[in-house]
């Protein structure tokens, strides 16, 4: 059985909750490119986003992927088309896969979304939801990824904040929304707080699960049966290099059918020592795979 | 009298502190540079930040500026001897000032510094203390900075972060530390909340109050008197255009002698609306001449 490989494009850590859930999914060769020296896109031009991330495309594409997540709400937001054009694989961003699961979940067809200042800027998942025949109220909520990321996620201080952005946002939203959209990745770490603060009628669709689910489906169109079992073949796969001469990560369980091992691998532009501090926050585990590369700029 | 032009470099909103302080003391044209667009730099390299200091260096030198004010922590300890190396004017960082008025306040020789992450793994504060004969104990404190761009510098939420930070400072720091360091530029706004949360017999030494003082000291040596009665000439004063026709900003008093008006101008690599509504924060009034500039990267 071949695996699938998957390359995964952040502008840091935070697409690390759409790989987990990816992994979680499906098997597959994982590798994870993290622009950590050049966040956060959230400030920056599209053009220079796009730049960035058809940087890291490249390189990910030199790693022999089948198919690209950009894990990034900044990137999808800005630049989305843009890598799609360039890119000579297919390419799955975060917003739409959230906009489609907030779409079949709502019975209300209203939805909030939080998110970081630069995407509710952008307004991409209100555009997304509309297409979806979705009204959307989108709350930005720039204190939850530094609270994140200092591992307060279950946290009185944090507890606090939310509780403040999400009054905030049911004060202003259509009072019947029944879905609150994490519109960034470093939320669904949040998820057992937010679930503790919210009416029990809000459901919470996260764009790390909704993406993944996605990405399966893809696979699963692509192969024409599950990726489980499926081999994805490529205009790549000839050039392959071995990938087991590399290979840490988790292999499948014992006992189960003689299969190429999954791996992880991880590619950081800042401090690989941060990233892994980070990293094991985001994945529940210590990461070993991550090498430092540096793209300039 | 021709006032002197100072140039004031920051990767952000946060040199703002320092415009306030100086401004208040000194009698000058300000010309502030916010290097929006590529902010952090705490995450970036030595090499990287030294470029991008360089670059904003020589537009503010083409502003005629007659001394340059590197009011950015981070730039400060990563790239001062390289930006000085490149300048034509003289330049002032923000460590040593601060280290130097501590070392003035403190009877204990014993001090707490709090700052971003990037400022203490640098460890560029606790070096310059240790010259001046202090004991130094480091804390990052992450949230702060988020905390005061978001507006929150009065607000229950800072305050409970605050004490947890301060707590946990001065649980691991020396016990008979007698001043606090703010080591970071956004810190002067949470000066109030700080003073709530400290031992009685701490002091508070910032690095906005503790700049202004070194700047009009040198401005004052440099022509032999106080800056405010002095007229500074340069190298550069022969080329120079005349600023009154850009002039807003505060004039001086009615009744005063008269005089060339002081002027602001403010220079952004990223949104201008986003600055100003931090600046207004910042500076407790609205700003208006903010530029656009690209110097590319």
């Amino acid at each position: 059985m071949m695996l699938p490989r998957i390359g995964v494009f952040d502008s840091g850590v935070g697409g690390l909750t759409v790989l987990k859930a990816m992994a979680e999914q499906i098997p597959a060769h994982y590798f994870y490119f993290g622009d950590t020296a050049r966040l956060p896109y959230g400030t920056k031009s599209a053009e220079t986003v796009a730049r960035y991330a058809i940087g890291a495309t490249r390189f990910l594409e030199a790693q022999n992927i089948d198919l690209l997540v950009i894990a990034c709400n900044t990137a999808t937001a800005l630049a989305l088309p843009l890598i799609k054009e360039a890119a000579h694989v297919p390419v799955v961003g975060v917003v739409e896969p959230g906009a489609a699961m907030a779409a079949e979940v709502s019975t209300q067809r209203a939805v909030i979304v939080i998110a970081t200042e630069a995407t509710v800027s952008s307004h991409a998942y209100r555009d997304a939801l509309q297409r979806h025949g979705l009204e959307a109220y989108e709350k930005a909520c720039p204190l939850l990824v530094p609270l994140v990321e200092e591992g307060w996620t279950e946290h009185p201080v944090t507890e606090q904040v939310a509780r403040i952005y999400l009054g905030e946002a049911m004060a202003q939203a259509p009072g019947h929304a029944d879905v609150l959209v994490l519109a960034c990745t470093h939320y669904p770490l949040l998820a057992p707080t937010l679930h503790r603060i919210l009416p029990v009628q809000m459901q919470i669709v996260d764009s790390a699960e909704s993406t993944a689910r996605a990405v399966r489906q893809m696979l699963r169109e692509k192969s024409g049966c599950h990726p489980e079992r499926s081999e994805v073949t490529s205009a790549t796969e000839r050039s392959r290099k071995p990938a087991l001469s590399l290979s840490k990560g988790n292999p499948l369980p014992e006992g189960g059918p003689p299969s190429e091992h999954r791996t992880f691998r991880f590619y950081v532009t800042d401090s690989v020592d941060k990233f892994k501090r980070l990293a094991a926050r985001f994945l529940g585990r210590q990461v070993d795979n991550v090498e430092h590369v540096d793209l300039g700029g």
